[in-house]
């Protein structure tokens, strides 16, 4: 037995985890929530949606007549799979981006991350390949490593992942005797990347991936969120047997429910129920119901569509505001979803620059905690879901001045790595998100 | 790469899963829960505690005042290790059974499922042994299972686990060099043997497993629920290092929550917060708020003693009908919780029993479910959580035919294991909990 507690140790455990645990280790932006959690710092790091555009007085009221008529149903267990109601729900939600799954094909979970994770849990062996683009959202390549997976990332450029380096990384993969298990795609308003694929890039990556028998998993929170209200079909609606759509209604509603979903072909889903139930027994009754009852009570798409307004106004904003302070950078002008990846000027680090820009009273995420392989320091993650446009703004403004003073420094002294890095720890005030 | 698919397999996917995949299978009860929740069936099946004593009208009105004024707190994302008014609440909660954790602590999951997949995630490797009683809860089997952990059963009587038979398991694990990870013990009117440890065993299985260096995993669904109100220490209040604690709120209030806890010392709590953050993001904001702004509105220890009165009245109906309908069994009489267990006269098999049962409208779960090595077919669980008291005794006299006509078979033709087997599927019903 190596779990023998000895009082030599900080951890009397540590002999005893599993070879899984000892990869584990806290995200790089962690600590960076709970410090620009504060009120006096603006934060571009989360992707927090705009709850305040909900009407909470009618969502107060749904909530309340459920649990008075039906409370008996709304707190007890459920099923593994998710109850038919929300499924049925779920199917009218896909039917927007021209998906046509059965109820049955649909696996509710514990927001689209429990998905992910008993995606990965299903298909990956420890030392097995998933394709991502490179960057991804950070949330999967976590998920990806606590599962012992090799992320081999695929470039993209401004219309998403590139076909060619698709059929590059399989080559290379294939040459290497590698085993890839699937194709992690962000297809719409990209988390951190912002763009979206165009029709003709989804067909030819389909293709790409059915003749080289790789399952793509299609990770699609922001699909509903183009600020024109455009919807480009999504993967799955063109083969729902090669394609595991992952969806939420956390950027659609709330992210509050953790309520997420996979559709998957038949034989895959009944092991995503096996691996849920083992995992959380079925989840939650309560926001399933509560979910259920406001998409038959509301207005939900026109919901959407306040989303859509507040998320345009804030994104003009960062982009003016960017233009204003920061002409140095560049950056992609998204057509929806949260965030603007934007480039910094030759010489500044984004990882190493995020304790003095925390210090300046705003935060970002440094593009390195998008890439499984330490690319990204030239690169930062601007968020505008969140923040009122007049703080957007400011924010950009606080953030100019530091890349201003990191390249006078980086002009005097060399490189920023080596000035001193001071991030202050607050683990005790509640970290936002981290999607 | 193995995923290629193949239009001649039913599953094309199916040389791409992982080898943990390989071995879920679905929970032998499964099908029979989707039976068993048809309105005609007496279910003594599920574990599933009786909501109608809970206060709905409140209930709504509660959650209704927290969505309209901090909803956009209570919709948005929180912190992976839980929200600190919950933790609070929670440390409240452990007091009543003698325990005193800081709110840091506290790790909340999605149920207390959530938190035994997060334990087993990281320590076990494929092939660590884990210590469970003999019997043991049957979703902890499923989740040891699912991490390829083998478990290794310690015998029980009506005290509980033998002190005795740990040492013998102990010593022969360390006989055949097998790594045990932890011992897995329902110490308070165990799931299912009914049964709750007396103190003087808690102190002696503690200084056992002290000295062997093995981690206590403590499961306490039920610690609250005796029928008097009494209350012996959890075994995490003798040893807060040494013990890692699982709490729950499905059986103290509801389980569509899907609000559990663990209770760690330091070092293994922020693993499991990496694990949890890895797995969920973060527990729902909106489950937590709400049992939050329950317990700080309402007498929750009045509502427990309430339920503790509901379940003293089944379990003495279920005890009455048993002396008077099946004479022939025997079972411990519980003094709390959900459960009896109920040993069948020789010759019966109630794995194979099971399908004519429910064709005669009564379900229970067959004693195999909790063994992870094929003993219990002479034992069945009956829940007397949740039907009324007039179904449970009819459910009672219902099994008794059952019984009857299967001890008149077995003398008649041998074993009844060589009847037909037409337990009926119905994926379409909901199935209940399967805890």
């Amino acid at each position: 037995m190596s779990a023998k507690p000895s009082g030599t140790r900080l951890d009397p455990w540590y002999g005893a985890y599993a070879a899984r645990t000892l990869g584990m280790k806290a995200s790089e932006t962690r600590a960076l929530f709970a410090v620009a959690n504060r009120p006096e710092v603006v934060s571009l790091a989360g992707g927090m949606p705009f709850l305040e555009a909900l009407p909470m007085e009618i969502v107060a009221k749904v909530t309340a007549d459920l649990i008075a008529t039906d409370g008996t149903t709304a707190l007890q267990y459920g099923n593994g799979q998710g109850h038919p109601k929300l499924r049925e729900a779920i199917v009218e939600v896909m039917a927007e981006e021209h998906m046509r799954p059965h109820p049955d094909d649909i696996v509710i979970t514990t927001g689209s991350q429990q998905a992910l994770d008993l995606v990965t849990r299903i298909f990956c062996d420890p030392g097995d390949v998933v394709l991502a683009e490179g960057p991804s959202y950070v949330g999967a390549l976590g998920v990806f490593r606590a599962y012992e997976a090799d992320v081999v990332h695929v470039p993209m450029d401004e219309h998403g992942l590139v076909p060619e380096a698709l059929r590059e990384a399989l080559a290379m993969c294939a040459k290497q005797g590698r085993t890839i298990k699937f194709l992690y795609l962000i297809p719409n308003f990209h988390n951190p990347a912002g763009v979206r694929l165009p029709m003709a890039r989804r067909e030819e990556i389909l293709a790409i991936c059915q003749s080289a028998g790789v399952l793509v998993v299609e990770d699609n929170a922001y699909g509903l969120l183009a600020f024109d209200g455009s919807i480009i079909p999504a993967l799955h609606s063109l083969d729902s047997e090669g394609v595991l759509y992952l969806g939420t209604f956390s950027k659609l509603l709330a992210p509050g429910y953790r309520m997420g979903w996979a559709s998957a072909p038949h034989a895959v889903r009944e092991r995503l129920v096996l691996a849920s139930e083992s995992a959380i027994l079925c989840p939650s009754h309560y926001s399933q119901l509560s979910i259920a009852a406001y998409l038959e009570s509301v207005d939900w798409r026109g919901q959407i569509a306040d989303y859509r307004d507040a998320y345009r106004v804030r994104c003009e904003t960062m982009n003016e505001a960017l233009s204003e302070f920061l002409p140095e950078c560049s950056w992609n002008i998204p057509e929806g979803g949260f965030y603007i990846w934007t480039k910094t000027p030759p010489g500044i680090d984004t990882k190493s620059m995020l304790p003095r820009a925390t210090t300046a009273l705003v935060a970002y995420v440094s593009g390195t905690g998008f890439y499984a392989d330490g690319q990204g320091a030239d690169h930062m993650r601007l968020s505008f879901c969140f923040p009122t446009p007049e703080r957007i703004r400011e924010g950009i403004r606080r953030l100019s001045g530091v890349v201003r003073r990191e390249l006078e420094l980086v002009e005097m002294f060399g490189h920023p790595d080596q000035l001193p890095d001071d991030l202050p720890a607050d683990i005790d005030v509640p970290a936002p998100d981290l999607a």
